[in-house]
């Protein structure tokens, strides 16, 4: 097992987000493992996933002129935009789209994840290994998206007889499918291999755990209104931006030690932008009923509604202002109340998350990569490294928004539980329906 | 990280369940880090808990003319009847022990996985760990335990202040604990420790996944009737003793690599007892309403109600035979029908689950102590070892149970939807009362 002891990087692993370009050469990392002679550690080495600087070869012979940091800057910066652009399309494609995405990014994660597993185990002709993951990561997904889908869809789904199987022995079936790779796992036990393969289940459970429920919540988000989703994605998009270009051009005073370049001029600015902005861009999106409405099916058109009577906190109110600053609007000839959505209000408690807690995110993802001596998690977005690098700060958000949510937003609605009033017996229904007249009688709500 | 290769424990580490006398000597253990050289490789290996064989003393003279193999045969008995009475004792006492019960069972197992953990990555000096693990620990269960309270005590809870805005907030809470373990383990992280620090909090994760998770399910059977609990647990116990009892006189063929000693005799005798004597206990406790009726809080007695009008799964009902078997209860002058509770068909399924399934977490728990050389998880219980080792095959039952009730049993009763509906405000309960009106007339069950 872990056996870092003073193997630590001599030469400091280089933060990703600022100095891409320089790989650490391999033959700094200290091996942790003498007893494989067979192998070079140059070997060994490579086979963790470092993360290349691969730029698209265009605009590599575009930028040559330039010095490496700037090159490196306008690179980031290019695909920084097209992320922008395309997650601006899939809004606009709508809910479905966007779930669709969270589920492939979320496989995307995973994939990242367990290659780093495979390699920092060395687990060539371990049997099953790979397979198991899949099938694990498999089972949760159709565990938790399914769990959606029976929340969410119980109209649509109970149209056709397979659904309504499917729905009614969802956790049957999901269990019975983990049931399966957990015996799986134990008979692909191989004696030479014990430990690694108990690592590595670990290891896929964590992963899993990490990347499948937040994806979850994702979903359970999006389908309170795509506000819940675009407002956090943006926030923490903006606070990391913010936090890179505050820090690259004011950048002083550092943070933590585990992220060397982070300093605490990026931190306070990208936080202050980040409730700024992030108030601004509620306001606009509180507007639209496309983006505050609930995901709700409508049965008469067949399809997706997007429209509905907004929840109140989409809906402007008036706010009194403190004495003073009413006092000195009324002397401008202004009003003396401010007019708002609360939504707005909200959205400074995400900012606030966002910008204290997220960093969090970023911060352990850097651990991580100290921790098993990669430089990013992959290399699919040239400039930016892996998807988990992209990612690492969304991942409290969405279960932090969730929460939020079911906190201090999300109110059972009598539509909401009539439907579970439906799935009784009639005689069942029409006893609920006794019992709660009288009971309405008895509280003198309803007149006998 | 793993470098086990080919260190695997060249003597074979005993069985625990057949052969405990016999203590892997530690200096026939590998070393899996050649860089402590400060401490001997037997230092090291003895801070694995590795179960000692303790006996009470007065037992030890009592039976010291018997040879070992008997002695521990005896002591492994005595602790058994032991075991089984201090359950006997605590289902008398009520579903509240047994699940104050669950909790301290619960908590030891973790302490057992994590000292292990703390152990094999020997964390001397590394700050925080065990405060990190247990505040962890206390988030899991708060978040768990509560859920459950807030689902089935919303009575009884609703009646302090401070309980309802435990309840309100309960998800809240349990968020922002998780939060602060979160930033703490991050800013606990400390340059030489990094692969470590990150393997113990998968570890933790893990443990917590496993053992929390679990307690949660078991305490879910126990609000649905003691009878879930019980008999579960007792199949497994059984199958366990009878599959031993096979294996010591009968075994031959042996069953599976990971556990050398385990046989097909032992795993078909323990199969077969399980199924008989699971349907005899099973319809024994059938006829109690102790046993059998949901954990109900009386508002009118202020206390927990032990009696109810039993599910349609216990209460006896009429099968007819098969026709031969009809005839030929016939000819005997018998009745051609035969009058049973529909849960002892039920109690077949979790048979069948305990005694194929069952012990998979039996070998899977072998492994894992194969995989980091210790010989039990502790030494609690005299002849046992500790609380993991005999609680290693409870764990994936608990889950099936809680899947299987609520795939097959469970429904929603209007009482249980009832105090759904009193949650919502007067205006929204009545407007629920008119639409479930409506729906109930247009369908023809309600006259108008």
């Amino acid at each position: 097992m872990a056996t870092e002891g003073d193997s630590e990087l001599r030469k400091r692993v280089t933060e990703p987000d600022e100095k891409p370009e320089q790989i650490v050469p391999s033959s700094e990392i200290d091996s942790d493992d003498d007893r494989l002679p067979e192998q070079s550690i140059e070997q060994r080495t490579k086979e963790i996933p470092q993360g290349t600087d691969q730029e698209p070869s265009f605009l590599h012979t575009l930028l040559s002129p330039l010095p490496p940091r700037w090159r490196n800057w306008v690179i980031r910066g290019i695909f920084t935009w097209l992320m922008i652009g395309l997650f601006c399309l899939i809004i606009y494609i709508g809910p479905l789209a966007l779930i669709f995405t969270t589920l492939l990014v979320q496989v995307w994660c995973f994939k990242e994840i367990i290659n780093i597993g495979y390699s920092v185990y060395r687990m060539h002709g371990l049997p099953w290994f790979r397979s198991l993951s899949w099938w694990f990561s498999i089972t949760s997904n159709y565990f938790f998206y399914g769990e959606s889908v029976a929340d969410y869809f119980s109209v649509i789904s109970s149209k056709s007889d397979i659904m309504r199987w499917l729905i009614a022995y969802h956790r049957f079936t999901s269990f019975t499918m983990y049931i399966i790779g957990f015996v799986w796992f134990v008979l692909s036990l191989k004696k030479k291999y014990y430990m690694r393969q108990f690592s590595l289940f670990a290891w896929t459970h964590v992963a899993l755990l990490i990347v499948v429920s937040q994806s979850y919540f994702i979903i359970f988000n999006i389908f309170h209104g795509m506000i819940w989703f675009i407002v956090p994605v943006s926030m923490i998009v903006i606070n990391d931006v913010m936090a890179y270009m505050f820090g690259f051009f004011l950048g002083k005073t550092p943070l933590i030690q585990l992220s060397p370049k982070k300093t605490w001029e990026g931190f306070i600015g990208g936080g202050i932008s980040t409730i700024l902005l992030g108030m601004i861009l509620s306001y606009v999106l509180c507007q639209y009923p496309y983006f505050v409405c609930p995901m709700e099916y409508s049965e008469a058109e067949d399809a997706l509604k997007y429209a509905c009577d907004a929840s109140p906190i989409f809906r402007p109110q008036e706010y009194s202002l403190p004495e003073t600053l009413a006092n000195f609007s009324a002397l401008l000839g202004w009003r003396k109340t401010v007019t708002m959505y609360p939504f707005v209000f909200h959205s400074v408690a995400l900012s606030l998350f966002s910008s204290v807690i997220g960093p969090f995110g970023g911060f352990f993802a850097s651990g991580f990569k100290r921790a098993f001596k990669i430089k990013d998690f992959g290399d699919v977005i040239p400039g930016h490294g892996g998807m988990m690098d992209r990612f690492d700060c969304q991942y409290l958000m969405a279960t932090f928004v969730t929460v939020y949510i079911n906190t201090f937003i999300s109110e059972t609605s009598p539509q909401k539980l009539l439907q579970k009033v439906y799935m009784l017996k009639p005689e069942q229904q029409l006893q609920l329906y006794n019992m709660l007249q009288d009971s309405l009688i008895a509280r003198g709500i309803l007149q006998p």
